[in-house]
């Protein structure tokens, strides 16, 4: 062989295997869209690679991401398996090489026609893992005015084949994720309905402290443990008896006692879980007070982990807002300027401000607001 | 370039991008190191290879896998940071090529001494991710007398960034269903609690279950679902009254029709769940008698999920011989002989059978057996 040809075919898989690394290195399917897209252009010299996703339940593909400013039109392109060049390839499961477009009657010209772009040539090629179809790569326009060749193909075959395998992983490990978190979720509103006044709880505190999440722009890692915590805050409650738990009425000063035991039952619940023990002393701190007068320790300020105090803040507007048997919630401005009240008292001010912009942007929807929504 | 060495170069590309595939198609991490001490001998032409772990609690490496005879020998030595080659390289986090070990003061002889291996050369390179020391890998004797070169060196170092990267997902990934696992149990347990008498239930039923499974051969992700059903089984008593639930006496007939309600409620909880809906409807039919006399449904025969015919067997066993307010529980071997009694009219005779054959192995170990475990 020519050793200017094993030279840029040794450059190749060089290349090829600084992808794979650089794909494997995230189980974050958005970050394994992007890198994927960014690579084929690389791999096989082309203007404009495309990923296409398989919807399995439509059996059609959609374009995930498409870069650039048409991206917009193209993301609501959908083909059916078959359609177009991507969809023959997801079809047949085989790559296709088409030098050009304008002579295959396969081509599906609407993705140009709506965007502008003008697609000459295409290099497709099927990601599918263990005979499961994910979608399709495309190389799109190959530069200098050349054409695509076998040698791209059997590259661009394996950089499939890479791609898929990255993805199956990403799909696996949030798959789980979400089946825990569900899980977790479905549990926690079991919990909550032994006590049939307090329905939706849960639901509405977990989504108020993602809102506030946002407003404090807290990373992916971050907003998931406070996720948890907040669907997991009141899972204490487990430990509390009927006779309490369902009272229609205010509870006694022994009552009061009992029920305050939740947040260190929950603890006590969740603290042998190894991999848990950094969120749920968070967790269970939710009705710790900011001048240290809360329970179940008494912590003050910045001693309460973040995780507390911003749920403290969800759950107490949750719990003003809501309709109980014995008094109706109250109005969410009256709640608001109660939440103001206790700033820096019974509760983080910056916490409250992020809560109230979150609130004015109006990603804090209370209960009565859900009703009304409801009934309209 | 010489022609010779650019052919050499691309095939040892070309083994690293498909050993990187196999290590990353699986989320398994024995099978990863099993894969990882495979490739190490083609990759550098080395007779043995070897993985050491870290163990970040005790800073030592650890011999995670050795292949051969000498392998029990082998995996229990231990090596401190610092001591020997491997652990030089753990420390200073980077490779060494030693080619003649006799000569290198850091040489660990005790593996040689013990397993009666002769080590001559030694590549070494320090598994890295994100500045996370993971472990080392080594390449053992280089073959046919040669010396490890650097360009072995290079390709090693390339090698070790492959293993690392497929290695933390596979952490991460098993981290995190762990972490559901544990939770779930977790909460499982606090529910169990609310009734004094029943402690330790779902976790003797799951542990039996779990025998079961191994008799029966079942895989992995068999095993894994029907852990999972086994520790949520009684999950739907999160619905059923403190006064039924806690009531230190036989149920009235009344109550008992409330109480079989459990297995309905804790389908409702859980039918919520995307992908936990193939094994819930198993984990729920655990009261369905396989005459076709049970309950919710009235399933017959292999109609009743699998996983439902081994946890009803697992829990009826744990219910027979487990100690209740108002009578003892049962001899272990009385409890043999109703299983066996109505194996093919409430149970799944095969069931029953690998039940009989795991708890003639050892692996059934019934609460009063425990308590006689913990009096001595």
């Amino acid at each position: 062989m020519e050793n200017n040809f094993l030279l840029k075919e040794l450059e190749k898989h060089k290349k090829l295997l600084s992808v794979t690394l650089l794909l494997n290195s995230s189980l974050e399917p958005s970050y394994i869209y992007k890198k994927t897209i960014e690579a084929i252009t690389e791999i096989v010299n082309a203007e404009v690679g495309s990923l296409l996703l398989y919807d399995e339940e439509k059996d059609e593909l959609y374009f995930h991401v498409a870069l650039g400013e048409k991206g917009e039109i193209i993301k609501k392109i959908r083909l059916k398996i078959g359609e177009g060049i991507a969809g023959s390839v997801a079809k047949t499961r085989k790559s296709l090489i088409v030098n050009d477009v304008k002579k295959d009657p396969r081509f599906f010209s609407k993705a140009d026609e709506q965007s502008g772009f003008v697609t000459k040539s295409i290099l497709c090629s099927p990601l599918i893992y263990r005979d499961k179809l994910l979608g399709v790569i495309q190389a799109i326009n190959k530069k200098d005015d050349e054409n695509f060749s076998n040698e791209d193909l059997n590259l661009f075959e394996s950089f499939a084949n890479i791609v898929s395998i990255a993805l199956e992983n990403a799909k696996l490990y949030n798959k789980l994720k979400e089946t825990f978190f569900q899980t977790s979720f479905a549990l926690a509103e079991a919990v909550e309905k032994r006590d049939p006044y307090t329905g939706g709880h849960v639901r509405r505190v977990t989504e108020y402290c993602l809102a506030i999440a946002e407003e404090l722009g807290l990373n992916k890692e971050e907003k998931e443990n406070l996720e948890l915590s907040a669907i997991l805050h009141d899972i204490g409650k487990i430990g509390i008896d009927d006779a309490i738990l369902r009272k229609p009425a205010p509870l006694n000063e022994e009552e009061i006692e009992t029920m305050k035991k939740h947040p260190q039952i929950g603890l006590e619940i969740l603290k042998k879980v190894k991999h848990l023990s950094e969120i749920v002393v968070g967790t269970f701190s939710h009705h710790e007070k900011y001048d240290g007068t809360g329970y179940p320790l008494g912590l003050k300020g910045d001693e309460i982990p973040i995780i507390g105090r911003i749920i403290a803040v969800c759950d107490t507007f949750d719990a003003m807002t809501s309709n109980r048997p014995y008094r109706k919630g109250l109005d969410d401005n009256v709640a608001i300027e109660e939440l103001k009240k206790y700033a820096g008292i019974q509760f983080d001010p910056l916490i409250v401000d992020a809560f109230i912009k979150a609130f004015q942007r109006g990603k804090i929807i209370s209960q009565s607001k859900r009703e009304k929504i409801y009934e309209n």
